[in-house]
């Protein structure tokens, strides 16, 4: 199938998709309309169907979408059929963290590597994988064909690992460092700014606050 | 200042503003055009001007925007001026990672008590704070003024636990885990669902593939 190319926020709907067709189809249902879907996710019946339009469609009219179908078509255009090797920088709490999600294995991201620059972290184990030293990654990088990497380090050294990353073959990052990091265009960087997600509830409580006040 | 309701767009933006003022504000930058702000945030000029007319301009026509001024403004906008009490749910390795964010303190965010059900964890230490039982949650949400809780349990328990918090007074929930909780619209829900996050990273690096091998 042909696809056009979709916008960042289509995009960043289709992993819920994913997330509620697995559900259903985990429970046995094999059709739902796009009115069964939107009630379900509380998204208008019209956006779920302008999503879909994206790729081709995927729906018979009238008749509601196939939902095996549907699961891995999403699937294959999320490029979850594909492995990724990933490292993670950093292997505090939250680098630990992600080693530790198996989840992301089913989804074909093998945790392959973990890297640390403080000597007491390196050599104690995440997942069976001892953290190794920050002078390993390079080669470590090149032998293992790796693709994704995560940094989970403070932002004062991030932007220098991610240069240093990319000089070595590093296609992705998947960035909790709280900086942009400017890299190259055709370097994909996903940001997860943990602070920026609390200051936007913030915002949200006190205006609700606000509004009872009034 | 009167603020008319805004989208949440542009409160998604307000925190990485907040940020990039902060850093010229730390390098001790007193003004900045919105062309000079434009190039470093890499986002258009008329994007910033557009997104600050939400809250009366803040700007002074051809002469640049006061750093400071703006960086408290979107601070007291955000409500970091105000202290919130916040509680962990699970005490895994995300949840000791958010524990241990100084960062969260510096905003406003106390990190007042973690819990588990896991009895080998509690009595472990987050920061000198001990983990407690899931027993003890509701009586030291109301004992202690808590107002946000932070989800980091596994999906399947992760819909009972936040009724059970919202029954008990919380505002806020930051959820971790990987479901919609579906609360009362007056619960502020901010969901952070990394597998999200990875496959959208995933559906980049497959394009950029694909478009190198046209």
């Amino acid at each position: 199938m042909e696809e056009k190319e979709i916008s960042q926020a289509v995009v960043s709907r289709l992993p819920r998709y994913f997330r509620y067709l697995g559900e259903l189809r985990d429970q046995g249902v094999e059709r739902i309309s796009s009115q069964e879907l939107s009630r379900l996710m509380k998204v208008t019946a019209s956006q779920i169907r302008q999503d879909f339009n994206n790729f081709g469609g995927f729906g018979q009219q009238g008749y509601g979408y196939n939902v095996e179908f549907l699961y891995q078509e999403i699937a294959r255009i999320l490029g979850l059929n594909d492995t990724h090797h990933f490292i993670i920088i950093g292997a505090g709490n939250l680098g630990r963290a992600l080693g530790g999600y198996l989840n992301f294995e089913k989804r074909g991201f093998l945790f392959k590597g973990i890297f640390d620059q403080n000597p007491d972290l390196v050599g104690t184990r995440v997942r069976g994988i001892p953290v190794m030293p920050m002078e390993r990654m390079e080669s470590f990088i090149r032998e293992n064909e790796i693709d994704i990497a995560v940094l989970t380090i403070p932002k004062a050294g991030a932007v220098a690992v991610a240069e240093r990353l990319v000089k070595n073959g590093i296609k992705a990052i998947w960035n909790f460092a709280h900086v942009d990091l400017n890299l190259p265009a055709n370097i994909q960087v996903e940001n997860v700014h943990l602070s920026d997600s609390l200051m936007k509830l913030s915002y949200n409580i006190n205006r609700n606050k606000e509004e009872k006040d009034c």
